[in-house]
């Protein structure tokens, strides 16, 4: 099993997805988020690129109920129901709901990934289950992170290298890109304090700038789901 | 001193440089090649983006005694006098020569750094020195790693990262962008055998491949050199 990192949309939009397992990582917050919205019983996310895009999508189906969420510059969007933080949804806010979310990395690299054959949603919250589930897809991965602005971030890459990590603890044999290897020479850096490593990263002191310092405690907790969301056919959601 | 890195030409391209320091790596191997070619008197390199500029540069200033240097794929141009090897750059061959150098991804990063105040070229040849005159120019620090085809490619990080090590120890009060940050865990990591780490990358994989594993070795000579050409107006020489 081939795997490749890609630090951000850019990268991977350059990238041939054919026939490959695209992970697609936004640690702080996006897919952090969509987790949490899952474990709390959420129906699926529609990621669309545009707040404009986003208020159409809902105007044209007001027969299903659905939800607007999102960010930009990690604030609530005017007039949305939910923001970005995994604080946001709750159980009696998302049960059964389907969500229109637009943040400014998370839906690109979503979007970037498109032409793979399967795409996962992955966090730290996932780790292990995600591991498995590349495993059981038996293809060449490439992890997606979303990264700021086109740019690397730190919290994406350490993320994806853990992902590498695991897969190798797991039995996996993986041919490294120069990319995912020294993405998991970061995580090993990091792995014993994932919490510390958020919180000093730049976006994650923009984010406690902001008062939403408490969602990155959240986007901490490695392992705490055993849920691996799909993104197929322009809907994420769960498949089993 | 605010210090940042660029893993890519596209990435430095969308960054702000005015009144930046730029350093330029391309560590496998077109800088390492530039500072052997000054070691051994070459007088200046004009950097173009393509071969039929080279061609047409030589043709055009017959009177300048011009040669003709870079690769595509690592292998030399036909018709051209020089590889990109730093074997080629012997003193009997570049003594006083002016060279017209296109590689494939040094020169991107050499035409996307002209933005910067001043702009220098960095390996590992020249890591201490280069230290010294960075914390001379007093300036913030955007770190250029050349990269592989527009992606990260570790081998110019590792060295990026090392640049930053070496800016600490020499006492200059920096702060570190996530990607600065990141490079110098990863040159931590590789530190006490660059060799090997040159050896390994896809780049130094592919070189060794197509026989030109010599030049690897030549491009981990850490120190050997105190020299720090710039590149100014259009051309790569040595200021002092």
């Amino acid at each position: 099993m081939k795997i490749d990192l890609a630090f951000s949309p850019y990268e991977l939009e350059k990238k041939d997805l054919q026939g490959k397992a695209v992970v697609v990582i936004d640690a702080l917050r996006a897919t952090s988020t969509m987790i949490v919205a899952f474990e709390n019983g959420c129906s699926a996310f529609i990621p669309v690129l545009t707040v404009e895009e986003a208020k159409k999508l809902a105007a044209d189906r007001r027969d299903l109920d659905l939800l607007l969420g999102g960010e930009r510059r990690a604030l609530p969007v005017e007039g949305f129901h939910l923001g970005n933080s995994p604080r946001d949804y709750r159980p009696e806010k998302v049960k059964g709901k389907v969500v229109i979310m637009t943040t400014t990395n998370g839906t690109q690299a979503l979007i970037a990934a498109r032409g793979a054959a399967e795409v996962f949603i992955g966090a730290f919250l996932n780790l292990s289950a995600l591991s498995h589930r590349l495993i059981e897809a038996g293809r060449d991965v490439i992890i997606a992170c979303a990264g700021e602005k086109g740019f690397f971030c730190l919290e994406d890459t350490v993320c994806g290298g853990a992902i590498v990590d695991r897969l190798e603890k797991d039995g996996a044999a993986i041919s490294e890109s120069d990319s995912a290897m020294a993405a998991k020479v970061l995580y090993e850096y990091f792995e014993n304090d994932i919490y510390r490593m958020l919180l000093e990263s730049e976006w994650g002191q923009y984010l406690e700038s902001v008062g939403l310092g408490k969602d990155i405690r959240i986007c901490a907790r490695v392992d705490s789901s055993r849920l691996v969301p799909v993104y197929r056919e322009g809907k994420i959601f769960l498949d089993r």
